[in-house]
């Protein structure tokens, strides 16, 4: 039936999915995404909202390189807000609300769109495999596709087990089958496979709720949104309201809790930290009486709503009589309950850098199967393994994200080189030189990149370039341009800040932390320059970030350097580490079991000191 | 959870469920709709098209009543045709092509904005019954419903098996599981059930195929619709197109009998007769070697198409390579396979007229799961079951249409009283007075009934007593006003139509077969009464047929009403059949089990013969 072998075939059509597939298509492999359902391509599984803190960031990384996380998530948004607006630029995270059918609509009808992607409805059972390279999956109805590479995205399905209070059934998802086979079958092959699990909260009636007693939560007044790409900007926008559970909502929660399978051993494996059940934050925080409960609807004009916050998999009756305590949930009722789910994972230090299994050459594992949580995380791996199964059966080089150039980096370099053994989630503290990887410069950090890839299209390196011509023009301007005392102390003094005695460069004040764009743009000089020069709003905040923050930056950049000059320092594949005695046994097991490529991966590997380091570096030569 | 006691839940969301629910809610019935997923509400299972010959009428009269079908078609459509306009209007029937996504979303957002409806997901796996009567369902969470009444709407879930070539799996559609657990309780509680089979047809990328080998099937040039309410009309449409099988087609499909489980014996229940296989028509039709292939898009923007004409459950191989064979599908790729389903059915005749279980009371069955086919069929039933549902818990008289009044009153009353063995399917065939059921009068027809009930609104009453009451004013102006012989015989000559020699009343003229509405317009008298009297299109066609067909009208409009003395003779209903030894056994037997309540009733059985109603009227004192 598929006579052609394809490029790549991606398996699943979620987050990394549609991300891996378009990648590979648009680089110009034919793609082949199988699904066990083509009806739930890019479904929202939990809450309906893309972005956050660290998250945000990841998605205008995606878009900076070409992938539709960002596209599709402006087309489908219905609330933005820019996070941490009040701290650093490093700091601020884009978020939006989305309505969950137009968000799954738009993926379909993108990939869709995009040349060299074909679809195809059914369960993958297993993997085509000849001399430790695979060459194809195999479909549960025994129907056999081959291909160059294979990128596996299967989400929380594999083997999935459903979760609500005694009872369990398999299910990749409410209402959704499990799929079955490949675990199995890898673990033939060699792969160690655990378990992980998350969960996700009961759905209401929003009409059932009293709106009157909880907080607004508005979006941005100025919304702004994801992709640097011409999407459209959001002109009405949906509230999501703020309510809090109280001490006697954890006493009814706590009733059942001899029925939860969290807590009566049912459920094994480790779900996210930072995404707990509501029922893990009262046992863990038994001293906190109130959480914060986020009311979020899930589209336009649907009534149904995502109660973020309230995740459980305790009785239904339970989840019942406890929400209806928290204020405004009074008359609640339920469209559906809260459940936990398990499915299969595999220790992310089987994958190289590129996402491609170290057994098995050729195929690339995205998203939870990688033991990752996360919209976002999933879509930047799902992007990154369809650039590296197009490139790798290309013969060409492989692609890969540095700590200090991407949150993406950073995710699959923590993924492989340390592995997980919960569900992994972005944070800022997790990247080192977060002060380089921001929301505003992604596609000046990772655009070009795209482009040369084949990837991101022209479109979109002009559209950058033409962005970073402007604001190096602007900061050019404020490194050479003067200004007159007199008229920079009256606005000092407006904001309290010491006078100037002579005339200097404007970038000296405007480097001042209590001075703004908004401060500048009171000078004659600067104003006439923005407006003869047509800037935008985009262009003053690029500007004014370089200005303000080019210390931090500067200082970021050299220690990047620094370690870069480590990074360089390469460790040969088949290096025999049992040689070196003077490392320390726990060392040598992790740099066997991991083999680093470089020194600086070395270093990163929980259990290997910076004397081990020392030990290596002697050893090549250094 | 469910603290409060429902009046209605009915089980199921698709067309019949959908349409249980707004008519339960819309009476003022508190209603629950309880469904395995809430986002396939409203899922077109099958061909994304509505209506068709005889099934348009039934859509119209759900919309007559004061169902939504129509609203949703009319809302989602992205084609439109009147079939059969060629013929005489008894035959006219609407049909529309649909975007399959926004039909689904429209069902959902119509429910959700219908007050008394609400919402849980869940699979019911049980009912509450008490003392012969249902009082709730229980799901397979084991969580307990209660409610006075229940409609099940099951569809292809209940113990669904999948099957393709010699693979079987169970599932209630592709893609999504089986429901269990009711069949075998009901079996438990004393009913008949059986199995069914149907099947779709695979669905593939229309970017593959090419058009231009095939006949394009555009719209009507000047779309209709489908609800008499103001619902939006077609400004763009999007065309199907046609194809066929050949020989060699079929040759190729032959290659997969041997693992066909409709040969093989796997497959042991019976499918739909008018919507059979592609195999199976090969196998009846040996003799002609070529079928007809509709291709049909699948919404305004998808590229996924539907295959109709090519249903199939033979091997995937297969499929494929016969499909390829045929014209313009040279290139086809696939999207999803066609397959066949069984599952259970419970035997119509367990049912009384209102769809009320003989065996429990205010249970209600609908759809499928009484061996129907049709997206049309389901919705009429659900639409039926949810008014009397209501009705029925308020202790009001049951709603029950005669075969002469809907459609829809022959679907119920064929089921009901004949039962059936294979997926029924309506016809205007089976109507013996299809004359008097068009799809023009549908409002005219059963517009007073709906709103009698309280399930149409009086917006509804009002447009249909104005369209009445002009088309009424137009005919009586036909029937009084004379002609002029010497503007008339132009008009005649035009045309053939023999001269008339006198004046005389235009009603007289207008009724000859060639004359239409348009030949009447020619006229001064005629041409300005329509203008000084603003009548629209539909009115003047109301008018006309009243006029054109007033003869076959009248006809069977005392037949029905001879028919209806007869049915005004009840038969008791503990009647002892046994005594009356000249009943024929056949008759005697039958008449047992099903217990007519009428002699009407009782004259439709099969094996009851007319000497048999003979033997019973005169023991009845006629």
């Amino acid at each position: 039936m598929f006579e052609k072998e394809y490029d790549v075939i991606v398996v699943g059509g979620g987050h990394a999915g549609a991300e891996a597939a378009a990648a590979a298509a648009n680089m110009g492999s034919k793609t082949l995404l199988i699904t066990m359902n083509l009806q739930t391509i890019g479904q929202m599984s939990c809450n309906p909202a893309m972005g956050g803190i660290a998250k945000g960031q990841i998605v205008r990384e995606i878009d900076a390189l070409g992938g539709y996380s960002g596209i599709i998530t402006d087309k489908s948004a219905i609330q933005f807000k820019m996070l941490n607006k009040s701290k650093g630029p490093a700091m601020w995270s884009p978020r939006a609300q989305n309505d969950r059918m137009r968000f799954a609509e738009e993926w379909r009808l993108e990939l869709e769109n995009t040349p060299n992607v074909d679809f195809y409805q059914e369960m993958v059972s297993g993997l085509l495999v000849e001399a430790d390279k695979v060459v194809g999956v195999r479909s549960s109805l025994g129907l056999d596709i081959k291909a160059k590479a294979v990128v596996l995205t299967n989400g929380t399905f594999l083997n999935g087990l459903i979760h609500i209070g005694e009872k369990q059934f398999g299910g990749g998802r409410a209402g959704e089958k499990a799929a079955t086979g490949i675990t199995e079958q890898l673990v033939d092959f060699g792969f160690d496979s655990g378990r992980m699990k998350t969960g996700t909260p009961p759905r209401v009636d929003g009409r059932s709720l009293d709106y009157e007693k909880m907080i607004p939560q508005p979006g941005d007044e100025n919304p702004e949104k994801f992709s640097y790409l011409e999407t459209p900007i959001l002109k009405t926008q949906r509230d999501c309201h703020m309510t809090h559970t109280s001490a006697l909502v954890h006493d009814l929660l706590r009733e059942g809790f001899d029925r939860s399978p969290m807590f009566n051993g049912r459920i094994k494996s480790i779900g996210p930290r930072y995404c707990p059940s509501i029922e893990d934050k009262i046992h863990r925080f038994a001293d906190k009486d109130s959480h914060q409960i986020f009311v979020e609807p899930e589209g336009w004009h649907t009534v149904e709503v995502y109660v973020n916050g309230f995740s459980t998999s305790l009785p239904e009756d339970i989840q019942y009589k406890a929400l209806k305590s928290v204020k405004g949930f009074e008359n609640v009722k339920f469209f559906r309950a809260g459940y936990a789910i398990e499915y299969d994972y595999f220790p992310p230090t089987q994958l190289k850098h590129t996402l491609e299994t170290k057994v098995i050459n050729n195929l690339y594992f995205a998203g939870q199967i990688n033991g990752t949580t996360g919209y976002e995380e999933a879509a930047s791996q799902g992007l990154m393994a369809g650039i590296n199964a197009h490139l790798k059966i290309n013969e060409l080089e492989p692609f890969i994200l540095k700590r200090d150039e991407a949150y993406i980096g950073v995710l699959i370099d923590d993924l492989i080189t340390k592995g997980t053994k919960e569900p992994y989630r972005m944070f800022t503290s997790r990247a080192e030189y977060r002060t380089l990887l921001r929301q505003d410069n992604a596609d000046l950090r990772l655009t070009p990149k795209g482009f040369e890839i084949g990837l991101a299209k022209e479109k979109r390196l002009k559209r950058m370039e033409e962005k970073q011509q402007k604001s190096n023009e602007f900061v050019n301007f404020f490194r050479k341009t003067s200004f007159n005392p007199e008229e920079m102390n009256p606005i000092l003094d407006s904001i309290s800040s010491s006078r100037v005695k002579q005339s200097d460069k404007l970038f000296k004040v405007f480097s001042r932390p209590k001075v703004t764009i908004d401060h500048m743009m009171q000078l004659d000089a600067v104003s006439n320059f923005v407006s003869s020069n047509d800037y935008d709003s985009e262009v003053l905040e690029q500007a004014e970030i370089q200005v303000k923050y080019s210390g931090y930056i500067e200082k970021e950049k050299n220690n990047a350097d620094k370690l870069h000059r480590l990074e360089n320092v390469r460790i040969p594949e088949s290096f025999d580490y049992s040689r070196l005695k003077s490392l320390s046994y726990e060392a040598r097991e992790k740099l066997e079991a991991i083999r680093p490529v470089t020194i600086s991966q070395a270093s990163r590997i929980s259990g290997v000191s910076p004397s081990d380091i020392s030990v290596l570096l002697v050893f090549l030569g250094r």
